[in-house]
């Protein structure tokens, strides 16, 4: 017999690698947003919000490993015949369309801030999601590296002030043209000659952390093969060439001098390494003159930063104390925050070069840095919840609910079936509610309410049995006329 | 010839009926959003996010004037033969879904608030955006029209708390059980069956302000013909059942208990018209005895609200103030928010039926009519500029904008090509710096620094000549040691 079908039902999920945020969590972004959003502004950002949709051609094909056409992005066309539209995937592009658009009607130099969802069509993961949160700061028309190491030392006073102390982070900065100097140096000099032998030297010192030097060294020599037995190619580069990238990925002195005069010997027969390394040592210059030492702003040659726009320094914060993996292995939290100067995006629509630079910190790796460490609070203040005895008085439980918030306190009717009493201090319960208001006929008719103390309550049920929990104060009978002072002592304790 | 072509460069432009929100329009909608999550937090509603994306199935058709499949909604193939995914059109589809998905981890009833951007595929138009930001309170799990009482006391309070003070504004409440009850009476109870007359009915009566008595009248009867001779179809009702929907319309009495009266007696051969002019009499019997009169929320029967979905009661938050249209004549603002009660929504997901009600603000036409008003502050608070006069001496700069910036003042160095001075005091005017501060090698020798009272300037340069505004104290030089306090000063005038 064949089955009755009846209209199929829609499935109540998300789509894959979509999440939804409630209550406390949001709480928690909307804080560190908030926190963000005034350091950059007292910098002097300006905020700014562009749609979520762009033309697919003002996006750009920046993404990494995008192989087929629009991979990496969500994009539909508009209609039969009319533009490919696409979700951005990430808050630098619009900028980059924005700073084309209004060219003539933004101050310039032109620093912005910029919060929001951006979108990857990858392949989701446990923690990869498809949607998230980026928090940007860049700055469009400065010419001078100074731009670049005021992004620098706010990004460090920002992770301050969202709540990662000095000596957990580390703001990390190299330069694009130092890199371009040691690969001049190394023979790898055209961008497309060379592109994928200097694309697998920049991938190889990315990895110094994961692999050590050796496996380094192996991936600029002939290549190497993991544990697991899989090879991956080598640039080809010859023991003497491999040799000036290991110095240059040991270039960190013990001073930031030090550094500089290191990079300096390594690149000197490469005018652009030279420019790379004049810059940064002026980063280095303002950032210690404003008091930022190495132990929150430093410079490190190993940093590359994966995406293809870069130009000049580059510079990423990591966040340096351990946390436990979901093996329970320790490890290093790594990067939470990166960016760089990018002279060329803006170029794309106008043909005339302008400069820009920014960061962009990834506010969920962020907050799950500082919950990993117990640093949110992480709850959020529950309502007052207003019982009901009595279904017919139900003014008079929306009366009491709206003097407790004209008071400022949080404070609601339960709206469910009345009927049985335990599913609504259930409800309570679920709803973190500080306290419960009860009042039945008789308290009713000597003008009194109940006062649950709900937080108490737990506290006693924790360290006693029932029938103690029963005697203790965490019930108590105020006159209906003090409603809103009873609560508000409650809630002080 | 042919021309010779490089390759093209994207357009700089926002795809159509998107756009750019810039510094102060950004910080008025914050402040109005952070306001209005205020009042709905203190009544017990908790923040939740969901993706902008969706699962077209998901979504369901809810869009009005839906002819081809997927109109209205932006929608694309996850992957070929995938799901279909879609931007959700507003914030009641995504938490449907969510109400079913964490069925058995949600308090219930469920009381939440969400905003945030909504996009409808719709040809966009002067003031009409394919992307708006909404702002939705609802509660799902309360079969009380408690819950919907609760939801237009805090509409009202919401548009108190956003600066519309009270007789600028007013909730009216209708019931869709009231109107099916009229449909009944007037033998168009099969909502299937009379699916098109009721239609031209419910859009008749939406048009009363419009169209007056007599246009609502002929759409009710055998149709109108406009001014420009365009014939709208009517619902084909008989004078003496067009009668019974006028007096429907006119049963807004001088008191709510009036208006019921009327209703009851139109309906009273209807039973689910007589369970409709109960429930509304309940919902003004809860908004009266917590004080919201009739000059806040009232019951009103020409109210109707598009979508389908609505079940019970629903509401619209109306501006009752005039504002001048963009020929110049003076026009009521409108509507602001609506909602209602839609108990089917969930169901589509579970099959059990849960109820739920709920509003949405529109927080950009909101943001327009404050604007226009002149209620908002518009301008936001400039940063104080330090300009370049010797670019060798960045760092003592750059130590100047972080001394104000930890004073609490917001500041910043000029980051362009300092070579032209003027241009630097044209960039500091087009900031809104409130103080440009200025040290050239001179001053710097004296350990001093110029401050340009940039606002006393601006009031000088409007009423005086050149010559009187040099000689005018908007220019002082103070020692280096008393930047802040000097800058401090000049703010507080």
């Amino acid at each position: 017999m064949a089955k009755t079908k009846g209209p199929r039902r829609p499935r109540a999920e998300a789509p894959k690698g979509f999440r939804d945020d409630f209550g406390a969590e949001l709480a928690e972004r909307k804080a560190m947003l908030d926190t963000i959003a005034a350091v950059y502004h007292r910098h002097g950002f300006d905020p700014l919000e562009t749609p979520a949709v762009e033309t697919l051609e003002a996006l750009g094909k920046y993404l990494p490993d995008v192989d087929r056409p629009h991979a990496g992005v969500f994009a539909w066309m508009e209609e039969e015949g009319g533009d490919w539209l696409a979700l951005r995937y990430d808050l630098t592009a619009p900028l980059a369309r924005v700073a084309a658009q209004y060219r003539n009607d933004l101050p310039s130099p032109y620093r912005r801030y910029a919060m929001g969802p951006v979108w990857r069509n990858e392949k989701p993961g446990p923690g990869r999601f498809r949607q998230f949160t980026q928090c940007d700061a860049d700055t469009v028309g400065a010419a001078s590296v100074a731009a670049d190491a005021e992004i620098c030392a706010m990004l460090a006073d920002t992770l301050e002030a969202v709540g990662i102390p000095r000596g957990d982070y580390l703001v990390r900065i190299n330069n694009r043209k130092v890199l371009n100097g040691v690969m001049e140096v190394v023979g790898l000099d055209d961008p497309d000659a060379h592109a994928e032998a200097r694309g697998i030297v920049l991938r190889a010192i990315d990895k110094l952390d994961r692999l050590g030097e050796a496996g380094v060294r192996a991936l600029l020599g002939q290549g190497r093969k993991d544990e697991s037995g899989d090879f991956t190619r080598g640039a080809g580069l010859s023991g003497e060439q491999a040799e000036v990238v290991m110095r240059f990925l040991a270039a960190r002195g013990a001073t930031e001098t030090e550094t500089c005069a290191r990079l300096s010997d390594l690149v000197s027969a490469s005018a652009i390494g030279r420019e790379g390394v004049a810059e940064i040592e002026t980063i280095a210059d303002l950032l210690a003159a404003q008091g930022f030492g190495a132990d929150r702003v430093t410079l490190d040659p190993s940093v590359v930063r994966g995406l293809g726009y870069y130009t000049g320094p580059v510079f990423e914060a990591e966040l340096t104390f351990e946390i436990l993996d979901e093996q329970g292995r320790p490890r290093q939290f790594g990067s939470v925050a990166g960016g760089g100067r990018y002279d060329d995006l803006v170029k794309r629509f106008t043909g005339q070069e302008v400069p820009a630079t920014g960061v962009s910190i990834g506010v969920d790796r962020l907050l799950a840095a500082l919950r990993a460490k117990g640093r949110l609070k992480g709850a959020t203040e529950g309502p007052v919840v207003v019982t009901v005895m009595d279904r017919d008085r139900m003014t008079d439980y929306f009366a009491m609910a709206a003097e407790l918030r004209a008071a400022g306190i949080r404070a609601e009717v339960y709206l469910g079936n009345p009927k049985n009493f335990g599913n609504q201090l259930k409800y309570a319960d679920r709803r973190a509610a500080p306290v419960a208001v009860i009042q039945g006929g008789d308290e009713a008719a000597r003008g009194a309410v109940q006062l649950k103390d709900l937080i108490l309550g737990a506290r006693i049920a924790e360290n006693a049995s029932l029938e103690e929990w029963k005697s203790q104060p965490a019930q108590q009978e105020v006159p209906r006329a003090d409603l809103v002072a009873a609560v508000r002592r409650i809630l002080a304790r």
